[in-house]
């Protein structure tokens, strides 16, 4: 079942970051047995999107290579929540929130991960077992000056920013699941490379084999700029409706599409690079779309974007409001007809060049919008996908 | 029962080396209930010596105006030892040895103490049914900045010399004892301080009245420049017998005696300096004896004492060794002799001045004993209580 180790590693490699150590990773390879390949997500915020799929890809290709994905849900430290009490975002979760929270996850996660090669586990399964005596053996194994090597501690520290002993807790609590569950490769976002080198020595500690360890790069939202993130707003869920993910798929950059490609697909990207950009763009949205939904539901989707945008139609429905005024400003209409839910969003959808009037994209959050002819409606769209038409009178 | 307020501050500031903060333990002393005053040991080493007994000594102070101890026995880490298995002393004991030790222990104490008025706690009692979540709220309540700033903490980590993650756990968990035991005081040597700071902390958090700290000095020694120690040799012990605590503290220079009775008695201080020195130690040597065994046997004590060492009588029985050379060292007779165990405790005793030949004080650790006379016995003796007879000849 297992291919051969270089076709295995080519594939690995694609879009990672860093795989450490290569050579301890093709020594388990060789061993042509399937590895457990260790995925741990936090239960609190059960929203999935395309940020995360990147993880979820490369796990997809472990399991086509043969391999078992163990998906760790942290629902742990989900109980516990911030024992500071300082974080609003982070209130503990009763066992019934993270019970749902996990549902929703796993609906999710299985839009990409093949449901026979993946074990689904709970780390308060063995944690919450743990006595204080386990906790001190546990930290006794890592020293202060190595935990404060782990890039934020370190800046925290120097910029005077207090960091909580628990916090210097949690990366031994996270190791020792890969002592657990025995992982042979542990994957994750860059910013989970210290935690996941803590997880190898931990298993050196408990006399295992060390894991492997596969860093992928943060998926930079729709805006290209920053990482994807719900509250930037510059992010594709994967439970959006088909025609919000084709429609933002369509609106990102060449240049960011080729990422996509990379990161998200298993496409040939030479093979992709012959395409005409447009081509390739409407490619990616209906890959993603059959991803998360089907095939037929991505030609809809392909259909009904080259219907609104193409031929200039309106999708239908679109409500009308009258504003008593000859002019308003473009932040306050937005807020208005609901496009945005505050003046800061509504900026930020601007400067994101995400807000048009007519067929022009608004690039000055000050425009006005003349309504002093009530026979003549304004088309205001948010995103491609929010639309709202205005006009002046009573 | 209790005392006005200048009387008991009076008394409990003798020797003290900090009162933190004073106004609120004046608060706690005017709510005129007997205080509950936390003294934390360690059931590990359970051979208790005068350096122990400065803080016994404040504790009795307390119990005489109405005070109650809480004599805790830190059961709970000496049951884990050292995790890291780096240090061969702190070994895990067991439950047999920790018990045994803490009743060993026990018997010591209550020489000094009033049983009465003292309460024994095991911290295994709580620490033991502590969960792990319940850890990792209590390392929430504290700073890694602020744990590094304990000096010991600070000189390790800016001299590169490890500090394991659970040492920082050690003080929360001694911080959280004073928590459960709600004390309103804490008692210590001097290199408890943070430790106890960190108690006043977590009470605080956990709404309780933060405990009052009394700080008190390490005694130094019979040498009367080290902290006294069994392992620098320099200790009284308060199981050993009367002759032997009258005797070494007959060894003491006059200005570690002034010291001594600061720390270890109640003794009016001026009064004190009216007697003359002789009389003065004399009388402190009576008063420990008398603390740890009884008056009849301090007088006893004293008695032989004076018999020994100011008629020039020997004690009975003392060994004779016939070395046959007509010179010989004095660190290698000590050593041929039993009298030092190494040549380096043999110069650190003569370092110490504890070594005499005949009437004289060693000075020289290189000198030699004229043995050329067969007839001539050297006496040598060591710390007052040990005995040698040295000739020449086959």
């Amino acid at each position: 079942l297992l291919k051969k180790i270089e076709e295995q590693l080519e594939i690995i490699k694609r879009g990672v970051v860093e795989l450490i150590p290569e050579d301890e990773f093709i020594k388990k390879l060789k061993k042509g047995k399937p590895l457990r390949i260790k995925w741990g997500a936090d239960p609190s915020a059960p929203d999935i999107h395309l940020g995360h799929t990147v993880i979820l890809n490369k796990l997809r290709q472990f399991q086509k290579l043969g391999h078992e994905v163990i998906f760790l849900i942290g629902d742990f430290t989900a109980r516990i929540g911030d024992p500071t009490g300082k974080s609003e975002t982070r209130k503990p979760l009763t066992k019934q929130e993270i019970e749902r929270n996990a549902r929703t996850y796993q609906e999710q996660v299985f839009k990409v991960l093949d449901k026979k090669r993946t074990k689904v586990v709970y780390n308060s399964h063995w944690l919450s077992k743990l006595k204080i005596e386990d906790v001190i053996s546990l930290a006794a194994k890592y020293t202060v000056a190595r935990m404060l090597e782990r890039e934020d501690f370190m800046s925290r520290y120097e910029k005077e920013r207090p960091i909580s002993i628990h916090e210097f807790l949690y990366p031994l609590i996270q190791g020792y699941d890969s002592v657990e569950i025995k992982a042979d490769v542990e994957i994750g976002g860059t910013d989970q490379k210290f935690n996941m080198l803590v997880g190898r020595e931990l298993q050196r500690e408990f006399k295992e084999e060390p894991q492997a360890i596969v860093t992928l790069p943060l998926l930079e939202g729709t805006d290209g700029v920053q990482k994807m993130s719900k509250s930037l707003n510059n992010y594709i869920g994967v439970t959006e409706p088909p025609s919000e993910i084709y429609g933002k798929t369509m609106s990102i950059s060449d240049e960011l599409m080729f990422r996509y490609y990379e990161l998200l697909t298993d496409e040939d990207l030479e093979r992709v690079k012959t395409l005409h950009p447009k081509e390739a763009k409407k490619k990616l949205a209906g890959l993603l779309v059959s991803r998360f939904y089907s095939e037929e539901e991505a030609r809809a989707a392909g259909e009904e974007f080259e219907s609104v945008f193409k031929k200039g139609n309106l999708p239908q429905d679109v409500p009308l409001m009258t504003i008593p005024k000859k002019e308003i400003g473009i932040v306050e209409v937005m807020i208005k007809g609901g496009l945005a839910s505050s003046r800061s969003e509504a900026r930020r959808l601007i400067k994101q060049g995400g807000v048009r009037v007519g067929e022009e994209a608004v690039k000055d959050e000050n425009l006005l919008l003349n309504l002093a002819d009530p026979q003549e409606e304004k088309i205001i769209n948010v995103g491609k996908r929010k639309f709202l038409r205005v006009r002046g009178g009573r």
